[in-house]
């Protein structure tokens, strides 16, 4: 392996490979090497999906793929240690399958769910590795746009900031303070129902961007349990389910914000 | 004009033309119409560049164009208000527009810098048409993305919020507070001066994704003199500027988050 190399994040979209960007595509056909995890569940259509979009682009003639297994990140380490041992557990998957690959790729990327910058671990994963990688990030369509483009509506209010967090955060936390726009991300136990349902309105979505796509959206009161009902049967079908949701402070005379 | 047409508002990105998604480049080649405000100021590289991306995209066998004198916003009525009338002049605008073009088109677009979703009033002025047209989103890399990717940082910290919100809040309110990440938009002022500098660290970028890109990041004390001397410098030299940061508090001990 080169002593340096570069390590290109490239964002994909959330399973539409029409997201895809021009600058996507041209990444991947740079790419000496492409990493594919693989996940050992039900996810197999996910890396079917990013083999899918690197055969599109590059029309057979592509970079070289090398599949990894993901590790497992271990529950028992408490949540904050548990991520640290599995970032480092990562970072040496990657370099095996890249030591695995001769001659040695100067360029190497990843195809990353979203956009690299959000919730995703990667960039940090990358500065486990020694020597440390260049470093380049193509940003791609994030879970949060697909969903307010296929309910058709702003994230923010006129002027008006808005939150991005987690289910767990909401659980453990409530609703923030001084907040009337929380984009709830990773949250696989429907936290919405800790909320006073009468007070939130909330527009939910599942296999963003994908034919299998599910939207719902209403007064909280009114859809919470069609949500519940939909998203377990769902994931019973696909065995697994990728959702997310914004919810907005209903005005005290009850209108839809 | 049809009873009630397709308005598809298309997320074009930064002004990089290789933001724009393989759905974005379709939706330019499936529209009959496409509307394109003239500001009326130095902004006229905006302008061009969105003829530049329809002209790439449909190799000269492109729909038709309409350009539309942007409205100007009234500063003397009130914020809220002053917005209010300002998107029923745009409304009005754009039907005038859409009016002068024979045979009537079905499928209108508008390119729309960013994302559709993200501080940008096309939805909200869409719902003043009568009749009301059917409305379509294709998702946009934002600023922030492009901010993000640039400076290879992730937005949130791991398991954590975010906020997004605008200069002007961050003047009148200060930092919200139990946050630990920001994210600054429309900031004409450049309202990080207003915050005790030596408690952030800030990536700041300008013309992101463009040939003219600016970055600046370090501990806020230190660029804050230099972020505010470059951006009037660069303002000066091009007559506009766009520009977006990021603030995160630095831990208690002064390391860079």
């Amino acid at each position: 392996m080169a002593a340096m190399f570069e390590l290109c994040l490239i964002g994909i979209g959330t399973g539409n490979p029409d997201h895809l960007t021009r600058q996507g595509e041209q990444a991947i056909r740079d790419a000496e090497l492409i990493l594919i995890p693989r996940k050992g569940d039900n996810k197999a259509d996910l890396a079917d999906l990013r083999e899918r979009i690197i055969g599109d682009v590059t029309c057979g003639d592509g970079p070289r793929i090398a599949h990894f297994d993901m590790p497992q990140r271990r529950a028992d380490d408490g949540y904050l240690q548990g991520v640290d041992l599995w970032h480092d557990a990562i970072a040496r998957a990657w370099l095996a399958a890249i030591a695995g690959v001769s001659p040695a790729p100067d360029k190497v990327a990843l195809l990353i769910w979203g956009d690299p910058s959000l919730y995703d671990s990667s960039l940090r994963i990358m500065t486990r590795l020694t020597p440390r990688p260049r470093v380049r990030v193509i940003p791609g369509i994030t879970a949060l746009q697909a969903l307010t483009a296929a309910h058709a509506i702003p994230i923010n209010d006129i002027g008006a900031p808005f939150t991005v967090t987690t289910g767990r955060r909401l659980r453990d936390e409530g609703w923030p303070p001084n907040t009337s726009t929380l984009a709830i991300m990773l949250d696989a136990d429907c936290s919405f129902q800790t909320l006073q349902a009468d007070e939130f309105h909330i527009w939910w979505g599942a296999y963003l961007g994908m034919a299998e796509e599910l939207l719902i959206s209403g007064p909280l009161d009114q859809v919470r349990d069609r949500i519940r009902t939909l998203r377990a049967q769902a994931r019973r079908d696909h065995g697994w389910i990728m959702d997310i949701y914004v919810l907005k402070k209903r005005a005290s005379d009850g209108a839809q914000p």
